[in-house]
């Protein structure tokens, strides 16, 4: 079949289960081809094809309203709601976003990109459609790993209560993002299991039947003990704790039995588990047997052997710079435990998880938990270091408020993709961090030029005794600098002058440094003599180089790859407030905007960030200046 | 015994249960007599008496680490850790704090004031105490309210899979904060009941040995049936699933009890949840018999009645007049949903949910939730207004950005207690909400200069249909204006000229208008000419007013009762850098640390926050600009 003529899902009412296999067969091999050139999740997508298809024959999307929790598993809803021949531009600039998406289809009822949000929103949806009199199904899809998440946990505690119609699909494939974390993983582990006892219902009953009939109190005992054979029956019993009833476990790759069950699940009044068993990378062998998980978030690739085709790039990641560093810390420090929030792979901690097994806390997707922790470990003279991704750090800002800054613990942080993501999109955008960690109290925030100064921020973030402190740091590879072979401290709220001049100063930090220094080669040519200025911390500032430049009188241009509403350009306009300084200062950086997918360099095209835009901007601040000493 | 001899919690270790008795009898007098002036949180503390001496009886503080999650009961910890004499300072300036304060004793090893933080902090001890092979008890004593809380479910399900030795005492009062929510609610109800059972353990043990020996097949049966026993046995199954032994249910007066579940627990490996039933307001009847939880926290009362002790004040609580105009919307409106996070009475909303009890949605401790359900209401074209505290949607800033804002969905938002709330102090202060919400794209944010404009900016923020909207207010009573009997829209992002001036403009909102106007009036009487503008949306600033103010080139004061650093006087400092303008501007608001408990007014002052300083600023600009227009 040709899948680009798939417009609408509603084609699968009619098909045969051959029918339904042959096309999970080829939407297979079109991922596995297309994925191959473009990259993108490919090993959850291949989870659930079966899934999927299931889901879009028993449902009427859009009416039903099917929930993708995280989202990369939408795939194939995507091939079967008209989108196959945008596969081409996959998570690619102005193309098909890697997630659900409102503006792209009308099935897109809910759009995702961080974990756990789907029960909440089917929860708002179902109230919805009853407070309306309506009437049609809220699905939400969601992994065994996003569900440890706490909000889809507050969420499981709301819908018990409230009993509305909803079924829940749980998507589980033993291993979400990469191994799973925790108790409700172990229950899970023996809700599947426990399958084989199913069909051994009849059996229990003629058993039962043997207990003697007694009377008086050992009858009722007897009752009891009779009530408490449904948990023998039901394996979901942790589900039907929580008031769902619970349907599984199913395999996930088998039509027969996922219609059988969805079935059964849309006869049954109030909130429906479906416990689905799906197996990631399914029907492609190097993903199927993956055993890291290294399949989750592919580049492209080899189809025949599944050799990643990896840009020419011999720099070390960011992330690989933290963790080795991390690692070499570890040797002599013994205070020094790393904690990760299901981001092992990630946050490259693998080989730190090898050689410190037991100072590696993976505590699964709950960052709330993760900082706390972190707290916690603080208050006994340990130093936590959280590797967290800067866009999911935003679901503990209420702890780093109210239990880090607060307490003002020694926690340490290493932010990971700060700045724009590229092929993530708007969902993963790092960009918020240092507007909502500079408003703390006690808080100490940093980000390296290079990979060099990057290791030297770690030892510093791990060596400061005086509170929190973070560095964050890019997504990606550094710039291939010479390494120090001795770690050192960076002295706290220091810049560094990278090239002097006499006309005007940029101050700005991390990535856009290159662009700073390009601008300024540029302009020296022409004449002009600009300063850059590492502004390597955004808290707190270095003061006394501030004074210094504001008292030049000189123009500032601030640059940051972060939203500009309260970020670190303006703790430069409010340091020339509170000292009642008048440079002229001009501000660059991300608008006041939610920024799509694309490459990190389209991106910053987009937005005017770029060595052109601060050499215009520059151009005219120099003659503003000029005008305005002119008329001095 | 006088209880202010009490320097040490160690003399527990020797009293009979006589002695026991008599103490908690005379702590609870102590109690009732002394919040009888100051206010403070009776309930939860007269509830938790014998529990905290049997636990500091128990225990060895502060080696071992007891953790009061939310920590408003740690007052019976207090006096027995020698702070009884400062309890007549109770929540007051430089008094004794409500919560629990490293800084006040070695006994505090945590503190707290938000829910659900205790299981994550408890974690980080644990793995802190065994990383360092140190050897002492971690334990966490946590309400059946603070348990919904997401962050407290993520740490439930990592301490059950880590299996460190922790003790968590379930404090279950069935009533937390309020009336309880969820299927964990109805759980432990189960629980509570089952305990009857826990007698029939020998019963069941005969009635097993009635099973005739069988062979084959259905002897495995019969032992998968014995296995399903243990939940028979086991009432608090929930918590077994998670991986924690359970004891209980205990009775939490009963010291005999309390201590021989406190002994088996201590001898038991890995984790364990001893689930304690206690009474709130124990031992004072009219807060025993309080349905409404009207006694959680209070203010002065009368002893013998009960009676509450209200500052003269008839003018209406913001909250109320919140509560009231949605009511009002409601009859009319039937998009309207409310929701609150178990905050129906703290939010005055519990005349709106008798009238109208399908429309508001008690979600328990869950923030996170709340907000992203808000969001799933809205996407299907219901009208959601979340009521929430500003310090608890700190807990919802990730569902902010890339649930509500991101999806620009019609969320309502009602910001309650915005601004410094006194005497809960530094861990309740809502000082961040501007800060952390202004960086948000999409994002409308206001204020209310007094209860009419409350009212109409209520019914704004329902029928604005362009994304999210919120309005912030304070703590306590309004101004006691008139209030206009329709409900009208205040155009967004209009700001209001409360008076005209020709030297200097303030501009400000909500609580601080006052001193404005009050230094604007005074400042008059000098000939100084100070117009005040209601900058009444804090996001979108009104631009057409802002240019008019900035082409007149004269100083501009912002005056704001929230953080400086990314808070309103930034915004205006962005306006005019982005606009090129340079007027003298100076900000006045809360610096850059955490403010402690007190009254409103005695923080004001304490932070400068008042209308002579407001003069002194003005003056000093005003002198300054004089200055450099002579040099000009």
């Amino acid at each position: 079949m040709d899948l680009t003529k798939i417009k609408q899902p509603n084609f699968l009412k009619h098909l045969t289960k051959k029918e339904l296999e042959d096309l999970a067969y080829e939407i297979r091999q079109f991922l596995i081809n297309k994925l191959s050139v473009t990259g993108g999740h490919l090993g959850a997508n291949l989870g659930v094809v079966e899934l999927t298809l299931a889901l879009h024959k028993h449902f009427n999307s859009p009416t039903d309203k099917l929930i993708f929790d995280v989202g990369h598993q939408s795939y194939i809803h995507k091939i079967l709601t008209g989108r196959t021949e945008q596969f081409d531009t996959l998570r690619q600039y102005n193309g098909l976003c890697g997630f659900p998406k409102m503006s792209e289809s009308k099935h897109d009822v809910w759009e995702t990109g961080h974990s756990s949000t789907s029960l909440s929103a089917a929860m708002g949806m179902a109230i919805a459609r009853d407070m309306q009199g309506l009437d049609y199904a809220v699905v939400p899809i969601i992994g065994d790993g996003a569900l440890t998440g706490g909000m889809a946990l507050e969420a499981l505690n709301h819908i018990g209560h409230e009993k509305k119609n909803m079924t829940v699909i749980l998507n589980d494939n033993e291993m979400s993002i990469a191994g799973n974390v925790g108790a409700l993983h172990k229950a899970l582990g023996r809700m599947r299991s426990a399958g084989k006892y199913n069909r051994m219902k009849d059996e229990i009953e003629v058993l039962m039947k043997r207990i003697p009939a007694v009377g008086g109190k050992i009858a009722q005992t007897a009752e009891r003990v009779k009530d408490s054979m449904k948990y023998f029956m039901v394996p979901g019993m942790l589900f039907e704790e929580f008031g769902f009833t619970y349907f599984g476990p199913v395999d996930g790759h088998d039509f027969k039995a996922l219609e059988e069950n969805l079935q059964y699940a849309s006869k049954t009044e109030g909130p429906v588990l479906v416990h689905v068993i799906t197996q990631k990378g399914k029907g492609y062998q190097p993903a199927e047997t993956d055993q890291k998980d290294k399949w989750h978030g592919v580049g492209p690739y080899k189809i025949d052997s599944g050799e990643k085709i990896k840009p020419v790039d011999d720099k070390p990641a960011w992330s690989q710079v933290v963790s080795d560093t991390l690692e070499k810390i570890a040797e002599k420090n013994e205070k020094l435990a790393v904690i990760t929030p299901a981001m092992v792979l990630g946050s490259k901690l693998d080989k730190f998880q090898e050689h410190f097994p037991k100072r590696l806390f993976d505590v699964g997707i709950a960052e709330q938990h993760a900082t706390t922790m972190a707290a916690g470990l603080a208050t006994q003279g340990m130093k936590p270091f959280l590797a967290i991704y800067s866009t999911f750090l935003q679901r503990a800002y209420d702890q780093m408020v109210h239990d880090v800054c607060r307490q003002n613990l020694n926690v340490a942080f290493g932010i990971d993709r700060a700045g724009l993501v590229g092929a993530d999109g708007e969902t993963h955008q790092g960009v918020f961090d240092i507007a909502f960690l500079r408003h703390l109290p006690n808080m100490v925030l940093m980000m390296p030029k290079d990979e060099n100064e990057c290791q030297h921020m770690v030892n510093t973030a791990i060596e400061y005794e005086d509170g929190p402190i973070a560095l964050r740091f890019p997504r990606g590879n550094g710039l291939g600098v010479e390494m120090d072979s001795t770690l050192k401290n960076i002295p706290i709220g220091k810049w560094e002058v990278l090239t002097t001049g006499k006309d005007a100063v940029i101050l700005t930090f991390g990535t856009t440094i290159e662009m700073a220094m390009a601008a300024s080669i540029q302009l020296s040519k022409k004449g002009m003599s600009i300063e850059v200025i590492n502004a390597r911390f955004l808290k707190p500032l270095d003061e006394e180089m501030l004074h210094d430049v504001m008292k030049r009188n000189i123009p500032i241009l601030t640059i940051e790859e972060s939203v500009l509403q309260g970020g670190f350009g303006s703790s430069i306009l409010e340091f020339a407030e509170e000292n009642q300084y008048h440079p002229t200062i001009k501000r660059m950086g991300i608008p006041d905007r939610f920024i799509e997918h694309g490459s990190v360099q389209q991106l910053l095209e987009e937005i005017h960030l770029t060595k052109e835009q601060v050499i215009e901007e520059l151009t005219n601040m120099l003659q503003m200046d000029n005008n305005k000493q002119k008329r001095a």
